[in-house]
């Protein structure tokens, strides 16, 4: 559910929405935009088979399947991912798995996961420094095959692999990728690896309830069904309801009015330590879809900015308070814990403290978050608050599934492509070129004249 | 070493910089500032004692003794804290420490560390089951003892102590906070915690080279007096060296520069994922500090962006290059690795991948970098690179020196109280109010004329 109450308020003044004119005067538009992007879902280059994803029950049964195979038989699974390979599945896990999963050892509920998303050689050897090779899975994630960053960390687990188990490493590897192109698709054929497929017609970004994320969730136990299931749900919303009833659309209108009133940053603020990285999921879904040189030429995005509540109250909220009117504040908050928490009333000689007794922790989280939601109203900050009722996997599925509808229909509006992303090409070239790539010479020289050389 | 090279060139057209001739027209008056700044060092309102902090080694012993004397007795190390008074910390252990020291077990060097940073009763409450709590040690860290969130986390595991080792529960805190005033300090007479001080002078999101940060870093293995030996280096380069060379004078001019043209973000992107902290602890650093109200009534403040790289290229780097041009975008990249790691050249029918082949993992990672800072330099989106041998504590200590000496320094320029944060006062009465606590009726009434309770 939507909570839009904080940006509907006529004291906004001179930038004040109406918030109910807007959803009559918009909801045209937005419905029409609702049935082009459905309309485009059955071909196969308008890259929008991820909206069918939840109902694709074939492809959630082959990932379980899958993951049926490997139960007990590993303790720890490396996700070789980088972005869209590896956000969608650490939000989820980190958000429905034991939130101290390393701590438990091996004892705990689904597998410990570890994201290697970045080509960081302490990180990654300091990681096989303590795992153990013979109880590991590698889980290698590039819808291409063709990221430097992911075949990179390929390379260093397979060595360690080969190194402990000999000829069967390739039984430790699951790749997923694209079903007939690539670099890794030919490994597959060659090595015997297990492998899942990314449909042609979803981009990383877009790829959470495929294979992609899906694996690594259920390998780490999580009920990826209700997580899906919630997903449909929202899906559903999407297609039935109108603009005043969609927490989707609701939620790229007001992006949507905002930006064109100069707010030119978006801030995801989930009140929960566990659904953190949910923010950084949305940072690049939306980012990378919507931040782009429109065919007239002007420049559209905002910018997602990562927040955590309450803890970021004590951080950049001084900023939101105070500082320029530049951003529209989305809060995600959950009604109740997943286990209700006292704070215990053992202070007597601190009377100051009594008023916490007895108070759930989520009573507080919650009352926090009301109040920064209201403290930022009354300085004409406008916020909106995707209240839920716990933090489960199907309210979790519901959210990223409508964060990714909204994403697909600012793009849609906006007259973009919010599926691509040239503009990260350059940036390989001059890798490939710098790295001494074969076929990048022109680039190397014009970095050379710049004084460029690595 | 600060790196200006892509905020200097002439193609920047209307918006472009000529640098030079910026640190000529700028040069007395960041000296101005610098020295304005140092002359209010010993003046205990002004809230600078976080300057001298590097060369105190009166307080680096009182946290060396205390640390050494619960070396071994405990396994695990819980801070309580959040803002400033676990960011640092946080930034400090994750970057030195081994990055997967959970996962090390007791075995491992130094402590293992937790940061509890939210009534997250969820979150809170999986820490205390996996620990235990007679090898556990709570470091609770509060200035004035008046944190709720920190409050609430003190007295769960307070009870979580006392039910397992009973009356000697005591001797497992050790508290950091205000020398004489606030809540903690009473609890320290009368329950005979450890305790160290913070300094009067010196506010949380400037706290990390006091005990505020040292303790938590010695306990987990730290060089803590090569950090501040690295800090101290910042302060000397400060006070001795011209705007012309002096890399926090610089960073400051960048973003003034800038923000007076319209750029309202900065990001900060380390290519490390073990310094991935050090861009939220800047986080709060940059925006508690600067998001202010001005005396004459505008609003000051850009926004900071937190990243990390490579692994961000595949998320915000497409806004970056091709979204509108609103950013000042810092980049923090190290030489050397702590190790070298050779990416292996072991598959031999892949002849696309044979670039990569015993290049290190360091190289590729500088490449892209430097790839990226290069590319959205040719779409004239300004940046700068802040370029250290390695991540080593002296690096880290210079590092976070120089980022709080360039905030005090565009504090001074703009001409605001960098040292307060008056704005998240109204959201605390807020929270005050809907939690029940007496004293805060007429902000209840409020809440609940707008229909909000909870």
């Amino acid at each position: 559910m939507l909570n839009t109450a904080n940006i509907t308020r006529e004291r906004l003044g001179a930038e004040g929405l109406e918030w109910d004119n807007e959803l009559s005067s918009h909801s045209a538009a937005f419905a029409a935009a609702r049935d082009a992007l459905l309309s485009r879902t059955d071909d196969e280059s308008a890259m929008l088979g991820w909206v069918g994803l939840p109902e694709d029950a074939a492809m959630l049964a082959a990932a379980q399947k899958l993951a049926a195979q490997y139960a007990g038989k590993f303790d720890d699974l490396i996700v070789l991912g980088i972005g869209g390979s590896s956000l969608g599945g650490l939000a989820i896990i980190t958000a429905l798995q034991h939130p101290y999963r390393a701590l438990q050892g091996k004892s705990g509920h689904g597998m410990r996961v570890h994201f290697v998303e970045n080509v960081d050689g302490d990180s990654i050897s300091a990681l096989l420094e303590v795992l153990d090779p013979k109880r590991t899975l590698v889980n290698v994630i590039s819808k291409s095959g063709t990221t430097t960053e992911t075949m990179s960390a390929y390379l260093i687990c397979k060595a360690w692999l080969e190194a402990s188990v000999g000829a069967n490493w390739s039984e430790q590897i699951v790749a997923t990728t694209d079903p007939v192109k690539g670099v890794l698709r030919p490994m597959v054929a060659q090595y015997g690896f297990s492998a899942l497929s990314v449909p042609p017609s979803v981009g990383g970004r877009f790829s959470v309830f495929s294979s992609v994320g899906t694996l690594p969730a259920l390998l780490a136990g999580v009920d990826v069904a209700a997580l899906l299931r919630g997903a449909s749900r929202a899906n559903q919303e999407f297609k039935t309801q109108s603009l005043s009833d969609n927490a989707a659309m609701q939620f790229a209108l007001a992006n949507i009015l905002y930006a064109a009133r100069g707010k030119n940053i978006v801030v995801l603020m989930p009140y929960s330590t566990r659904a953190r990285f949910i923010a950084d999921w949305f940072a690049q879904l939306w980012a990378e879809s919507l931040g782009k040189i429109h065919r007239d030429g002007h420049r559209t995005g905002t910018t997602p900015v990562k927040a955590v509540g309450a803890t970021d109250q004590h951080s950049v909220v001084q900023l939101f308070m105070e500082g320029p009117n530049d951003k529209l504040i989305a809060f995600v908050r959950f009604e109740a814990a997943g286990k209700e928490t006292l704070i215990p009333n053992s202070e007597p000689t601190q009377p100051d403290m009594n008023y916490l007794a007895n108070k759930s922790f989520q009573t507080l989280l919650n009352a926090e978050q009301a109040a920064t939601a209201n403290a930022l109203r009354t300085m004409e900050k406008p916020n909106l608050t995707f209240a839920l009722e716990a933090l489960t996997a199907e309210n979790l599925g519901w959210l990223m599934q409508t964060l990714m509808l909204s994403t697909a229909i600012v793009g849609e509006i906006w007259g973009i492509d919010a599926f691509n992303q040239p503009g990260v090409e350059l940036g390989k070239k001059f890798t490939y070129a710098l790295m001494g790539r074969p076929g990048f010479e022109d680039e190397r020289k014009r970095l050379e004249a710049e004084g460029v050389t690595g």
